[in-house]
Parts: C-alpha cells; structure tokens; sequence
C-alpha cells in the first residue's frame, strides 16, 4: 500500500499542538505553538493555519490527504464546526472546515472532532488501546473528558456529542462541575477541583512534602506535585490520588453497566500518576460493575501521553479514505 | 412484500406470554400460561414449546419464519443462550435455541435476547420509541431494566450485555441493589426496595389511603397501590412516586452524557404510574444533563404495555430477515 499522511492538530486552550502522521506508523514530524485564545477566533483560525502550512511546507516530496482537528467544545454532527470551546472568548461557532479549505483549497480533506474523542480514536489505532476493539477512553486534565470507542470508532449517539463521561453524577447530592451537574466526576476529579480538594485535606497533614512543593498556605498545588509527593512516599499526596481514583472508579463502573465495555483507557495529564490513581481505581470499579460483567474488565494507563490527541485527529482522515461510505460515518 | 409471521415469547418469572406476530402490523394472536419455573429448566422448555407449538397450529395459512424470545439473565453474543436468569431455579446456562430447533426442525430460525433489550426493541418498531432513531428503553418492573436503541437496533456493547441502566450507581455511599452495586437505581425503584420506601415513608403519615389499601403496617404495599392512591389525590402517594421519579432522572442524566442519546421511552408496571413520575423525572433529568445536550431532551411513556417485549421478540426474527448481514447483527 501507498504511504498515507495527514495533519493532526490538537488545539488546546494554552498551545496548538500538530503533526505529521504516517498511517499505520505514528509522527513524522511534530510542531507546536502559543494559541493566544484571547486574542479571538480569527486569529486563532490564521494561527492554526500557518502550523498546518508549516508542516505540509517542510513535507514537499509527501502526498498529504488531509487535515484532522481536535478541538474541545461541541462538534457538530458534520465534523466542520466547533461550537463555544471553553476558555475560548468569542468563539460562537466556527466552521473550521471552511477555514481551512478556504486556504488550502478545495481539495483537502478536513474534520474537526472532540478533542477526547480523537485521544480514543488516536489510542485505538496508534496507543494503549490498540489492542482492542472496544473501550472506553477517559481523559484527566482541565476538565474530565470520555470518549466511547466501538468497534475501532467513535460512537457519536445521536447528534456527535456522545462520551461525557465527565458529567456524569455518582452523587446526586454531590458538588457542582461547571456544567451545574451534581456529584459529576469531574467536580472531583478536573484540575481545580482536586487541587482544591487535595489544598483542604492536606491543610491538618504538616508531614506532607506538599508543603514545601506549593507554600505554606499550598494554594499553588497541582497534580503534578501530588505525583511527584507520592513517589517519594508522602502519605498526604497518596492519599489524594487514592481519594480521586476510587471516584473515577465508581463513575467507570456506571459507564461498564451501561455500555458493556470493560476496557478502560485513561489518558491526560493526571494519568501520569498511574496506578497511585488506577489502582484504587481498578479496586473500587469491581463493585460498580454488576457481577456478570466482571470478566475481563480491565483499566489501563495510557503510555503515549498527549499525541494520542495528534494521532486520533490524522486518523480521521484515514478513517474517511479507507470507508468513505460507512453507515457509521456521518460523511457517507 | 409478503406478509411475514413470527412468534415472540415474553419469558417471565410468573407467566409465560407469547404472541403471533405480522411484520409491522403487531399482534395477530396471543397466548399466556403460568410458568411455573420452581419446576426447574425442562419443564420451562417444554412449556415454551408448548405454546409455540400452540401458536404455529393456530395458524396453518400462516408461515412462520421463526421464534423470537425475550428473557430475563444474560444472553451471549450469538443469541442462543439464556445463563442464570434471576428466580429461575435450576439454570445454568440453557441453549433455547437448540432445544427449540431439536423440537420444531433446523427451519426455524430461533433467537434469544435480553427481555429489556427485547422491550427497546418492540418499542422503536411498535411502540413509544417509533418516532426515533436512537432512545434509551427503561423496565420499571421487579428490578429496572434497560436497552440502548441505536439506529433502530439494540446496542449490544462488547459481549451482548449492554443497557444495565439498573446497575449504574447515582451515589457511591447509597443503598446497595441485589448485585451488590451501591446506590444503583435499582435500589431505589426496584418494586421491593420502592416499597419497603413507601412503607417506612408513609409510617408517618397516618391520613394516606395507603393504610386502607395496604393493611394498617402497609406490609403489602404495591407501585399499583400507589398510583390508585396518587390519582385519588393522596399526598404520601404523590411523593413517593415523584421522590422515585426524581431518582430516576438522575441515573437518566447520567446515560443520556454519556450516550448523546436524548429520548427516553419508559416501560415496565410502574410507568404505567405516568406523569406521577415521569414528570419530576424530566425536571431532573435537565439538572444531570450538561447544558449542551438540553435540546431535544424528552421522556415518554411506553404506551403499549408489556406487548413491547413480545413485539421485540418477533422482531429479532424480521430484522434478521431484512438484514441477515448487517455488521450490527452478531449472526451476520
């Protein structure tokens, strides 16, 4: 087979992330640059766009088929718009698809998906969760975002909006997330609120490195620094990490239940504390889950950190080539 | 087109009801015995054939394509195995479809599925659920039952289990359900746990006409009782099936992030109580769902009783007919 290449963009609230990916093999070349969301969204469009052309210009002797976007906000069911990302000002919704065809012409391909949906679809074919057909991808950073992988694709529900995982409450008398839900995951487990949770708790624990690592008043905590504690012991920080992984499990247990998917990708910054946060997790997963689905069930740690996001977004071209008439691709 | 028959059995707990079914049109005939299952499997199987038997000779004119049947416990992936059905003494693990084929001749096309799965599937193609594509089915019946409608077909997930909505937790620290799940919606509106509720809710209130309809210790309160109760105006009734709505459009919430799939069809003997519960339901339902998923947002009562099971049943039988290759059918 002919070597396949496509642009896969990861755009972020802080930096714009690309690459060139090979299909079937993984990046080629990668670069990456300021967002500067504040500064609104032409900017931002042109920004995107001169990454996207930096890369193609460095690969002249490469057929490139298309360009692939991750963006968080809402996607439409098209794949070419994204609607009100967060902590993106002034974005209503922009039709990226257009953008960028306006630049390059009407011969490249261009999708635009959910930044967490394409971090499962980029695990599916290139990471952790290559060796399955189905699983569940969950992210750990800002916020809390999922994505449901079936049969080697994304499962867009009814208008392309399916894998909130985050949202989802396992405690309807819990705290508020940000979308009002209460008891959601991620009113634990997203940025703020554990780095808020882990400030309080750690307030009684004087023992506790974080009180070096973030000042006294640990106003600065971040889950990077809780990981780093744990692995120097600190039973502060441990604790923390046990604290959120046994609530990610309860929420993964309902999404088991639900969808009869017992493989678990987790990906995003907090992973990277592996199983100070996964094991706990595993552990309390096995009693949300209802005994029949016990076999098989498994959590895994996803091991190619933030490219999944660049590979997934390429993906979606490949994906397009390869079944451009696929009942369960919305462009047929 | 030819008209096309098939029977669909709705194998319960209490009775066995069976119907002959046209395509697209509904139930022809119908039929119910007692089933007995303290007698253990083969007598259950006889039965089974019993009334099949009865419903093909009843129709000589007819041909009959084949056998479709819902049941409780867990289905396997090719839709020929029963394992472990709850109140069914004596099961293992029972091929149906083998014993009806040894019965009745390698002709007749048999399938088993979930008796949920079979409700979701009786009701997008006879039911509440016509008008939509993709919806999620709940079973408020002895335990809540649920089933994943997408594109009009059961979304049976990695292993043939998907849709255990019952078992998916709305507070990690609640009460436990009879898989051992803590604070799953099944503990909450399962017929036993919701009226043991009732029971120790109405303790208190010695004006509700439940200590007329129940005894004085409202030992035999049923969800029936307190539906009559509600439209009779009884202010403990009204609040016990609206506390239970309200659970439910919390587990509801949860799905509906998840899955982008944002009608729900509601079934089983306690949605005949309606908008006594279907009402609070879909007032909470909007406060778990994240805002961006409110459009469209709808929940219904299923409105042709518990025939949706075996209307489901039968179509097994007829999808399969239609679409004997389609990646979705497991016995492509």
């Amino acid at each position: 087979m002919k070597k396949r290449y496509a642009v896969g963009v990861d755009l972020g609230g802080t930096s714009i992330k690309a690459a060139l990916v090979e299909q079937g093999q993984g990046l080629v070349r990668e670069t990456t640059r300021p967002t500067y969301a504040e500064e609104g969204p032409q900017q931002v469009i042109t920004r995107l766009g001169d990454i996207v052309e930096e890369l193609i210009e460095a690969a002249p002797d490469h057929e490139i088929a298309g360009v692939g976007i991750g963006s968080p906000g809402a996607i439409n069911w098209e794949r070419t718009t994204v609607s009100h990302p967060p902590n993106f000002p002034g974005w209503e919704t922009i039709n990226l698809h257009e953008a960028l065809r306006a630049r390059f012409g009407e011969k490249l391909l261009v999708f635009v998906e959910n930044d967490a949906n394409v971090a499962g679809l980029g695990s599916a074919h290139y990471g952790a969760g290559k060796p399955f057909d189905s699983f569940i991808m969950v992210t750990l950073g800002t916020g809390v975002g999922g994505a449901i992988i079936y049969r080697n694709k994304i499962f867009r529900g009814a208008t392309g909006a399916a894998g909130e995982i985050g949202h989802m409450t396992i405690d309807y008398e819990g705290p508020f997330d940000r979308s009002g839900v209460a008891g959601a995951i991620e009113a634990y487990l997203g940025q703020r609120f554990l780095s808020r949770h882990a400030r309080y708790r750690l307030m009684t624990r004087q023992d506790s490195l974080l009180h070096e690592m973030a000042g006294p008043d640990l106003r600065d905590i971040t889950p990077k620094m809780l990981h780093e504690a744990a692995l120097q012991g600190d039973e502060g920080a441990i604790e923390v990490l046990a604290w959120a992984g046994h609530k990610l499990g309860c929420v993964l247990g309902a999404a088991v239940n639900l969808l009869d998917i017992r493989k678990i990708v987790v990906g995003g910054g907090l992973s990277a504390a592996g199983d100070f946060i996964l094991e706990p997790a595993r552990k309390t997963l096995k009693r949300f889950v209802m005994p029949g689905m016990w076999d098989g069930l498994a959590i895994i740690q996803e091991t190619r950190g933030n490219e999944v996001g660049m590979l997934g977004a390429a993906h979606l071209v490949f994906q397009y080539l390869d079944e451009p008439t696929h009942a369960h691709d919305p462009l047929s």
